[in-house]
């Protein structure tokens, strides 16, 4: 399928043949974490923060034993040496290993599997969401589990929506690869900040958005959502991506609003033309 | 390490050298389902109530495609005469499959792996529990989601605890890979029905059961669990097993019950001389 290399536990292997022996706890039992960046003109974007973050995971999960920031870094500069992509993302998985009693953790195995990307400069259309009550057991950790995501695919391709919208107790947290942002009725720009994953897009869209809008890291409910002015996601691949129905009922006037195009344009000159 | 056999989409491998690519789904997303059932004097132990389940998982998260009763029983049949073990267990795992963008269906991956074991045919000393808040997210199915039950080692370990016992708002629900039932001081067998794995060895219990005492399934409380008098839990290989202390308290009087002694022997005989 392609000349690509994936990198297991440090050595290079043709993408095609890169494997794990069964008894893997990834396979035996859904356990292993994983990050997730991007590389814009052959450069890894925001790649400390997902260092950081996979080095979280990892020791949250008592992932990390082996592990070495300095020998990881190293191995993906030989990777992306040895793939030449201009663009593309790099996916750092890293699973419970081999266990022959399929229970008892030994060594991680850590796979670096590279593939190419095709990322938009322009804002993408504004996409429809279906809300669905469910609360990540490890909200904080970015975790393999996506069996309730994956399990959601037929009912959205059914009601032909793009992705789904987290809620747990009338609270609204997360889609399931991206965070959920909304600009109220006045202006206020509101992301959650509980039992949410932590995005690395979501940290630099803050940051951009604070000198042009008032933001709040704070509880957003589904009457805040039905009352809403604009609505967006933010994801690595995504970065800011408008939300124009949640729901089958419009956001706001159902069209982009001004607050989300300014984001994605100050998002999109910061990843694509200050790195 | 062995001599064993596994089963890789029909095809007979050494147990050492059956992988998975890396695409795979259950990597990938923790997307799997499986069954374990165990083998007595080379004969399955309620095979058809396992078989019946795994169709029944299979169906539930979409990855019933190509799966077929029959095929899937001769496969069972050519792993067990090829390894020739007396007393084994045959996990049958069940995967989402390669998917090069790491999220859509298309094959889902199957694999036999049969194990040696040991099973006891005297019933086993009391052990400890832990309760810990928690709810399986597909309760009823059986998946290949543990994360909650490996994260929680650790905890089991510096508690000198043999299990995790999970409840949820109050209702005591199961372990990660056993059921959970009580005898109240009425001397009522009681065990929840409702956002549990209904286990096979369960199913078989409870008809052994209904012939001595009054069998409920019902919800149990925490409190219910406190005033019990005796408590056991059940699985493929541990059969009966009783338990005589949660959260550092004493069930009953911290002794294996009369009940579940009866119980434990009338599994035995089924499971070691009946079949």
């Amino acid at each position: 399928m392609s000349s690509l290399y994936t990198m297991v536990n440090g050595a290079l292997v043709p993408a095609g043949e890169a494997s794990l022996f069964v008894n893997d706890l990834s396979i035996q039992r859904g356990y292993g974490i994983f990050d997730f960046f991007k590389i814009v003109n052959r450069k890894p974007i925001f790649l400390e923060d997902h260092i950081d973050r996979f080095f979280n995971s990892a020791s949250y999960m008592a992932l990390d034993k082996n592990l070495n920031r300095e020998a990881l870094t190293i191995q993906i500069n030989e990777l992306m040496n040895k793939n030449q992509l201009v663009e593309s993302g790099i996916r750092i998985t890293l699973t419970g290993g081999y266990a022959d009693d399929s229970y008892t953790f030994q060594d991680p195995n850590i796979i670096l599997a590279q593939f190419p990307l095709q990322l938009s400069r322009e804002i993408q259309p504004g996409i429809k969401l279906l809300t669905h009550e469910h609360q990540r057991q490890f909200p904080s950790i970015k975790t393999i589990d996506y069996l309730m995501a994956m399990w959601l695919q037929p009912m959205m391709r059914k009601n032909e929506v793009s992705d789904i919208l987290y809620h747990s107790a009338g609270r609204v947290t997360e889609c399931p690869r991206a965070n959920f942002f909304i600009v109220t009725e006045d202006g206020i720009l509101k992301t959650d900040a509980d039992n949410v994953l932590k995005g690395i897009t979501r940290k630099h869209l803050l940051q951009l958005a604070s000198g042009h809008v008032k933001t709040e890291e704070t509880e957003i409910t589904l009457e805040d959502v039905r009352n809403a002015k604009e609505a967006f996601i933010t994801s690595t691949t995504k970065h800011v991506l408008p939300v124009i129905e949640i729901d089958r009922k419009p956001v706001g006037a159902g069209v982009i609003g001004k607050t989300t195009k300014l984001l994605a344009e100050l998002l999109n000159q910061k990843v694509f033309f200050s790195n």
